[in-house]
């Protein structure tokens, strides 16, 4: 099928500078040329989309997604049988906001490839999927790197299955062994058929430790290496960073979240030079204004470091990367007080916010343009920098001749202001324009909770006195 | 549609003595007659049994079933929408062992009564259920009434939706309520149609604690008389139990189980006195021996307590009522060490044991045999006493004219050796054979664990130094 | 030694109203009369104190102290064998802020007796202490009635050790006792020497559970009558007051917390037809207003359901007793912002509040003129009226010929506004002059903390990335 | 004062045979000489001592003690203002037991220095120390890397100043630092007067993280060093020794357990080329078999490795060195049953054993021998290896003119037999005979535990029937 779309100003990535009165065609999914528009004429394609007045740039991507992220223990056990579902419902939502290709970055390799290749096969739609499995040396939902209480509370059997689905043969008992054990067991798990390799370069919590010493770490970015695959690092300090680079590492998730430390400028430097990609986590104004309000001193000075890295990468002439972690929740837990009172300081006047799938790239514009990223860096900090970091960049990335065609018609220039990008108008991924009314097909997350009945409503749960304050010792008690 | 059994000897829990020689005759479900040898043939009946040799008993009862017994965070998670379908297989497998009628005194009333009419109307077999919904002044399944943990790790919406459905309106709250407040909450509980009434006159845990007064108690059975049901007390100590007596109770929920203390006399001759039934939670001797040589003193006294109570209760004049808190359990759970460790121990050679549905009634048998108990005390105990003491022995609990057609055919005589209640040929209930290969039609708990695909089941948990054991302040750490 | 009051308004606590113009002469340590100004220069007495424009008031009492109420264990620990030390500065502070007499209702008996010996032998000043040792039916600090927690850090034998020398022969344990079993224990534990009697009605947490039978109660009480001692009884629920009632308790410690509920109006008749003893604890409306913004609606209802019974017992009839769980805390703990800003909010203005034992006895008056009690009803709760229910009005509680000679004077008329019991001008307890400079004679809790060495003042805690929020699902991590 | 020892066989650490027929001539507190026979009549001596058939070694050191490693919180609570007693006590329990030196390698830094010094100019008698105050990177004893539940418990104040004696300012924050930053602050800590330099390669729980890179340990190596101290280095995982030993370690504590992984080859060579100083710890077959009947497969697999490290050690050709984490602990600890049947378990018919500091030295022996250890070879890891690895055999570790007199005389060969170190006749400290019958001079931890009053001794603790094992669901709750 054949598509033109027309009188679009065209910002392709590549040019320093947008251009007008061009026209882009797409046959068989991918670009086949960028017409003048004299030239459009001697084209006869199947379908046209005036875009007049509006704006033309590639499909945006998120270099770090958990498409799986609420991994608690009732959404396991509930949804048993239907990671799959649960999983494509994310890859429809990322899809519908004019992300076209997310990098998923931790979950459940069997099912995330099995949706994967579903939506490459086209029996699915979705945003284009690549993905990592495991992070090599991190341990399941049920362990303590990620929700340790549930071990207390599931039955053995249950929480070693599930930690054994994320985990399989590249957990953390892989930090015991030597740096040849280690290769040998990551080249058994590539073997499996993941997009690309991910591997604690710090631990999860709390993130101070390394997972790995730099010559495991070099032991398995060469692993990746030998496999034709980029190799990313996870890293929380200083240190883990610095190690991760110096071991090769293509790409560094949130290399802007150092602890209560600031990167050194030998560090960035480096980054600039063997052009490692910088994943950059980050929140707007309001949110670090009100969050230099809570919390210990220790945490604030965290949250002014994450902003201070920010800053100092994006001059730093290292390739920004945009991601956010970004997943679906379930209402239970996204409609939770606790919850939403914190993300929506945060986030502003939007709810939802830096990691939701949905709504945080959008953010992570603004906060950036804040900081005073430059318009473009920002742009191609959410599609070729990170198609090149992930090595994907013959395919993806720019409007370009040859590339598949995934890009977005947005109402209002983008350049001119951040916010700009939510006015997306049409999205066509793999050459077609995708109907986001349709999406999610399924929803399951998206959809509203349940309402009980009637005699179930009015239930009145249990009081404790014990909550009720007698005395400063029996408060202590409850502290 | 009518069935003639023939043959068999008739142990009818009315007589004193068997009887030989006769045949019951079925007609529409119910007992039409019973009927001399002469007499048989003078009857068309559908169907014949010919049971010469065998022993012809009242279908069982069990006084204390959950039939959704294993109600575990991952459980209600995974069952969310088909708490009916687990509570189904339970009463197939009760029915399959033995168990025509069982009273669930603690489960989700809605699903619980659902499925109760399903098996009345025909529509689906199993077990004849009778249900209690909620224990009047327990709180849900994630509060401390069961399991608290579950609250530290599940969301607070689905914590309290949980609670909800087990709880409705007549939780722990009533605890803070005037009798009064208490009986307007209990006379509206009872109007959704449950089949009887239980309350706490202990608490759950520790178990020491009185739950109501007995103004308040007195308050609770009131409102069920009203209603024509009868009503019924957990009880836990000897304060618990007597306060439950002088309150009007119709029966006690583990009578023998009083911590450690053992039941004074005066209170033993109340219970004759008024004829309050008596149900027996108990054990073999194989299993006390082992228990004598666990846990703590206080532990160990009071199983001891626990069985002279029994002992006593036997010689007491109460009737005596079988029951056993019997329920089926995921296979995570029942296959776990840590349990099936503790119930081979406490069992003997049968796996299952005290608390398995399938299989408890059996072992109770043994173990009231052992402490003395009379052949024909036994079976009263399973069959018509739990019919007197639940106000249903006008159609159930014994083998007479008129009343409901279900009985038991068993190789062996009963009387003679209590292990021979295992040896059951024919399952009849409503007058009807029971196909007990087909049952249960659809296993979740029966059914066999899932197995794992091989990179999963090759998975190396995590391994933590911190069971490694260093020194000893670094074992109190663990400890 | 003689002493000579005068020139002070008297407010004797018998009389309606202040009057004028007399002397109080004291002689040997009790009121030897009552002088009209003409009288006074016929007695010669060793000193005189001029007391014009003053007031002269009975000495206050507490009728809830708690005078080691500081048993965590860290403290306990630190002060193993010092808890004498505790209670003497405790008592010391109470006699310095004008409470002459205090009724501990809970504490290490042991040492609460050795204390209040030495005081009353003169070996030692302080308030005048009344103790009842264990509260009949909790646990000791160690225990689930405390703070459990403990149990699970500190070794086995010291929890023990804790637990045995707060509870004894009457702990937790009764619980699963007979009626007569119970009353043999008390007797045993009331031959030890206690003052009066103290039993839990209801249990510690959640407050909701009765903790004994109404026939347990009773006995307790019959052996407490049997000793000429008084009963009193802890409840925390409309049915815990109710029955402890009827049971037959002197005095109700805070009888208006009932949780959620109101008292009914039967119940307050009982307790004026009775003449029970209503001991209330409360708060001024600043704290009220503060604590309707807090928390869940379950505990908002509670502190309301507080404030209108307070408001409804002092129309009941019932005698209005003063108390409020006094102690002292140790610095770490009072200067704890969670406690402090949580105090200051309760408290208003001043610093301490409710349960500080130097200071709530000025909150409460300030709080019960807010809700409309009578100057001189506020008066006798906090002197006569406490006396009397303790069974000591004999000696104690007002300003009559015979009573021992403790007294305040004032600056101000406490009748006018309760504010001015504050204006303490001179304390007098058994007949003497108090020094109150010299109180408390060795500060432990009220002495500062160390000042830690500059190396170890510098110290930086660890940080945790864990607490540094990075996603929904990690927050629910630590939520 | 001179003394000479006469008749012993001496076996001085140097020689690789003993020797007959000499006499050790000490004056001043050091070797003055080693006499022949004929020598001995020229000398002068104070004081003689008669040896014959007897054997003279070196004073026994122990590598790695903690004077104070009860540091639970009780105990820290209860010995607030006296960890210098604690610390005493310990160093004369060692010196009772023949250690005539000892390194502390975790603890109070203040307080250890205060002792050291007390010790070192004669004002208090007990075992020479050397001390490395805190390991660097980790945090205090109320922390994640101890007893993190102690922090639920206790007031945040007491935590924080507990935390911040043992840790000051090279605690766990400093593993979210540069390495310039971190020797900045070692160099700091190293200039407040400890003897050696100790830090965290791993963490301390779970023991498989890296604490520090190898750059940042490389820059803690280098200010020891700076400060003419050695260093040394915490290790728990193959690859934390590796890095370890890269980064210039001079000793590493327990280099034989590494987890469920066996040390590789290149490793061990490494170390006996940089002659690394490898202490172990171990236990004896008894303990290694009755570990193979407990616990998971992977905390066998340790305990396995843990045997095979030290066996590969043995034939290494890395120094051997003595140590095993020894300390004292409270009463209430060491008489605790959970504690006590492990350790039996482990240690064979002897109490005591593995980590007691009165104790473990004479298992170590045993069981190296058990592992085919040379008699010579076991000598030296237990006195000049430890020596040299501290750079302190100027002074220490063999017997021979010029260095300090420490000497025991033993009864019976140790060559002959490794029992034999327990027939110690005669401790010899800095020249002096020590009077071990005085020793320690204040028992505390040594001393029985206080016998409680008779009221208290019956006190019977509280019941939970939650305990008691009801239905498997039940157990699930408690499990």
């Amino acid at each position: 099928m054949s598509l033109m779309v027309t009188g679009a100003t065209l910002i392709d990535g590549v040019r320093e500078h947008p251009i007008a009165g061009h026209a882009v065609w797409i046959e068989d999914g991918r670009i086949k040329a960028i017409l003048s528009e004299g030239e459009v004429g001697a084209v006869e394609a199947a379908r046209h989309i005036d875009a007049r007045g509006k704006f033309l740039i590639p499909g945006l991507m998120n270099a770090n997604v958990h498409l799986l992220g609420d991994a608690r223990l009732e959404i396991l056990a509930r949804y048993g049988e239907r990671f799959d579902e649960l999983i494509l419902e994310a890859a429809q939502v990322a899809l519908k906001n004019g992300l076209t290709t997310v990098f998923d970055t931790w979950g459940p390799r069997r099912f995330l490839m099995s949706v994967r290749d579903k939506i490459n096969q086209g029996t699915a739609i979705g945003s284009r999927i690549f993905c990592a499995g495991n992070i090599v040396g991190f341990d399941g939902p049920f362990s303590p790197d990620f929700y340790p209480k549930a071990a207390a509370v599931a039955s053995p059997a249950f929480v070693s299955r599930i930690n054994a689905i994320w985990t399989e043969n590249v957990g953390r008992h892989l930090m015991w062994r030597t740096p040849e054990q280690v290769a040998t067991e990551v080249r058994s798990y590539i073997s499996r058929g993941i997009d690309f390799l991910k591997y604690g370069s710090n631990d999860h919590f709390p993130g101070s430790f390394l997972a790995f010493s730099e010559q495991v770490q070099a032991a398995i970015v060469a692993e990746a290496r030998r496999a034709g695959l980029t190799a990313q690092a996870h890293t929380m300090s200083v240190e883990g960073l610095r190690v991760a680079i110096e071991a090769g590492s293509d790409l560094i998730q949130h290399a802007n979240i150092t602890g209560p430390a600031a990167i050194p400028a030998e560090t960035l430097a480096l980054m600039a030079k063997r052009q490692v990609g910088a994943v950059i986590f980050t929140v707007t104004e309001c949110g670090l204004e009100w969050l230099a309000t809570q919390a210990s001193e220790q945490v604030r000075t965290s949250w002014r470091c994450m902003d201070i890295n920010a800053r100092n990468l994006i001059g730093s002439g290292a390739p920004l990367l945009f991601a956010n972690d970004g997943g679906l929740f379930a209402p239970e837990l996204s409609s939770d007080r606790a919850h939403t009172d914190f993300w929506n300081a945060i986030c502003g006047d939007r709810g939802g916010g830096m990691y939701n799938l949905a709504e945080g790239h959008f953010s992570w514009f603004v906060a950036m343009e804040e900081k005073g990223c430059a318009p473009l860096q920002m742009l191609r900090a959410a599609t070729c920098n990170i198609a090149r970091a992930y090595g994907k960049d013959q395919e993806l990335g720019t409007l370009e001749p040859g590339k598949i065609a995934d890009m977005l018609i947005l109402e209002r220039n983008p350049l001119e202001r951040a916010a700009n990008y939510r006015s997306i108008a049409t999205i066509i991924k793999n050459g077609e324009v995708v109907d986001t009314a349709s999406l999610p097909t399924k929803p399951i997350f998206t959809a509203p909770m349940e309402i009980a009945p009637d005699e179930e409503a009015r239930h009145i749960g249990f009081f404790s006195g014990a909550t009720f304050p007698l005395c400063p010792s029996c408060r202590a008690r409850c502290l």
